[in-house]
């Protein structure tokens, strides 16, 4: 199976697509292709969300700022899966996760390995951090290779060139044997270009955190962990108390509400309406919510 | 075969996917995605539409304002195709249609069964109506389900964490067993929350009626039969004449028409242009035409 | 493999879809469906940048703002691929390529044969041209069938009632047995409406071409091959010199730049921006550029 994530729109990912089946015939499934325009940040945030969902996978990404620079080309091996892109830091937090690192609220990770053979070992939450990649009993390792490319620097279509031939190679070989495929090597995890999303600060009821992204129903989804309202029966945000519930369906269509969406982290919501209208927020929005409490 | 819809956007259903294929190999079908938000009728109506143009078939959808509340999660079995989704109307329409009931023009149906099985007993159009489910000589019976949710009212993502695995657990079990599966029990098809599209009324040459959906090309679709405007060469709408004609082609770009779309109901369309724009309709206005006979 | 490709949007393809799993059990793949509606230009570069990818297949091709006219329903045979869409042009510029015919800047291509199978004979470029179809030792003959349609000027929904069910029908007879499908016949290629992108001019250093496409980052694909743009260092474009460079990241973001795309042609870009917004250039609109050589 090899999964297809781009910033591209349409139809550029078909280009890819034809290209990996002239070399496999892997089931190739879409994560999303409209992601916005070169922002590894709103990729990254939904890749770590979204791949651990899958069984082991080749999983092909490309939003890439850098094309055309001297930027690597990666493969990463996290576990039984591979993610192949560009070396800008998109797909680490979600290569974190399906390592088994990483945990809700953390600057590592944000969500539970929720892939049921992930967290199968029962540990989860923010107790455990992973300052840095590498082996642990509990963990599988990160492996990175770098995938030679003859001119980095062209003006290449490198999703159709470069990776999507290197994803069907690492499909065809097995991710197991990526060591196999000639033009690939192995590099450092540590020169890796990380990606890590921004912490909430916390100075008692007082909560400042900041939109990652805003999905496609509105919700404002936040950088702080559900914990962290956890009992709050409202917060007021820009002077406004909003109401604190479990779900939507807790408060009247079109009204605000604060609730731990399904990624783990407190979202600005509205029931059947927009969020982000409503609040006036966007992504990288920072957002100051005041706890109450009962 | 697993067909998915909903009004998740980007990139949601992608989670879905992937706790399906952690289930099934199943061969994975979108309809659609990007359904107006927690819009039942709007879903209903294309459902019906489309889904009896497949193959046997597991259906999930998920359209779904009541997440969150104790609205019941369902399976239904409709001959050899189950559908899987909310308890709130959103299935029934093409349930039913998939069944053999329906034809065009009635509360119950608006179109032909289309798929080959299913017409093939030359059943159509408006001489019969089933008022209620149950079996039939001539009809596959309905029959429904409940899928047992731990805590139904959760902020849970239900599409993932429900629905998915359940279309996936109908699937592997297959169609003519769903009582096998274990959190899954029979319910009466006459507690099924229903939808119904609405009627149109007829005095004389004016029919009152009103717009189903508006198509991605614009087409304003209505609720009146096309056998309504059988024969006749025009229709007043809005004071206007518009010509009521077998096919776009036979008017000019950029002028009015109305004719019998693919659905079998009268539309308000313009050709090569939008008819929603030009006859300032949208999903759930009342439309007045007043048809001419030469 | 059989491809599917419209301006249908959403939801039509879904039945399109049905109607061809209820026929064959082949994969799909869709190329894309959101192209701008009953534009057979935008269709045409598309399907000829994109197809050339893919291995042997049945492309599905429904753009067509002719349905309800007496156009023709074709299948092309253009080597192991076959194309299924109406005879307006869309499917003959992809056609060529699939054969083997065109290059970079002819106004039979304008790309090179990218496909490895067809490039193999290292013929392209603009020394080439195949001012008709027939027979080459070096090329596929292209091949043309109609497809036998009961009542074409009817209202029906061809890309689900016509296209569909013939694509189906070629996928499983084979590519190189079309001719034993009932309902379809040979037609000479002579006959085919033909569809041939604009040509530039080129008078000394001042090229005047045209916008063939905007892509949905923004970049201005033009119909000058990059070859014309080889070696010089700007080009004045409405006044303004720009450079011309051979990656985005040659410039800081946000400005503006003309490079040689991935299609082959000069295109008015800027480095992580909307190159049509930039030069406010759309599809169709001239474009002049003076080549300044260092």
């Amino acid at each position: 199976m090899i999964t297809l994530t781009s910033d591209f729109g349409s139809p550029y990912p078909a280009a890819m697509k034809g290209v990996i089946l002239q070399q496999t015939s892997a089931r190739l499934v879409d994560v999303a292709h409209d992601f916005p325009r070169q922002d590894v940040r709103t990729a990254a945030f939904w890749l770590r969300e979204i791949l651990p969902y899958f069984p082991p996978a080749v999983h092909l990404v490309v939003v890439d700022p850098g094309v055309g620079t001297d930027r690597r080309a990666l493969v990463l091996r996290a576990g039984e899966h591979a993610i192949v892109g560009p070396d800008n830091g998109v797909l680490v937090p979600a290569a974190r996760v399906l390592c088994g690192f990483g945990g809700s609220g953390s600057e590592n990770g944000g969500s539970v390995g929720k892939n049921g053979r992930l967290s199968s070992d029962g540990q989860s939450g923010t107790e455990r951090r992973a300052d840095s990649f590498g082996q642990s009993d509990s963990h599988e390792p990160l492996e990175a290779f770098e995938i030679h490319v003859e001119d980095p620097a062209s003006a290449t279509f490198h999703g159709r060139d470069v990776f999507a031939p290197a994803a069907a190679d690492v499909h065809e070989v097995g991710v197991s044997r990526i060591e196999e495929i000639g033009r690939i090597e192995p590099i450092s995890v540590d020169s890796l270009v990380d990606y890590r999303f921004p912490e909430p600060t916390i100075e008692g009821d007082v909560v400042r955190g900041e939109v990652l992204v805003v999905d496609d129903f509105g919700n404002a989804i936040t950088n702080v962990s559900g914990e962290v309202g956890s009992g709050a029966s409202a917060a007021v945000v820009d002077g406004v108390e909003v109401p604190v519930v479990e779900t939507f369906a807790a408060v009247e269509p079109g009204e605000c509400l604060i609730t731990v969406g399904s990624h783990g982290y407190l979202e600005c919501d509205v029931n059947r309406g927009r969020g982000d209208e409503a609040f006036d927020l966007e992504a990288g929005d920072s957002v100051t919510m005041e706890l109450v409490w009962e």
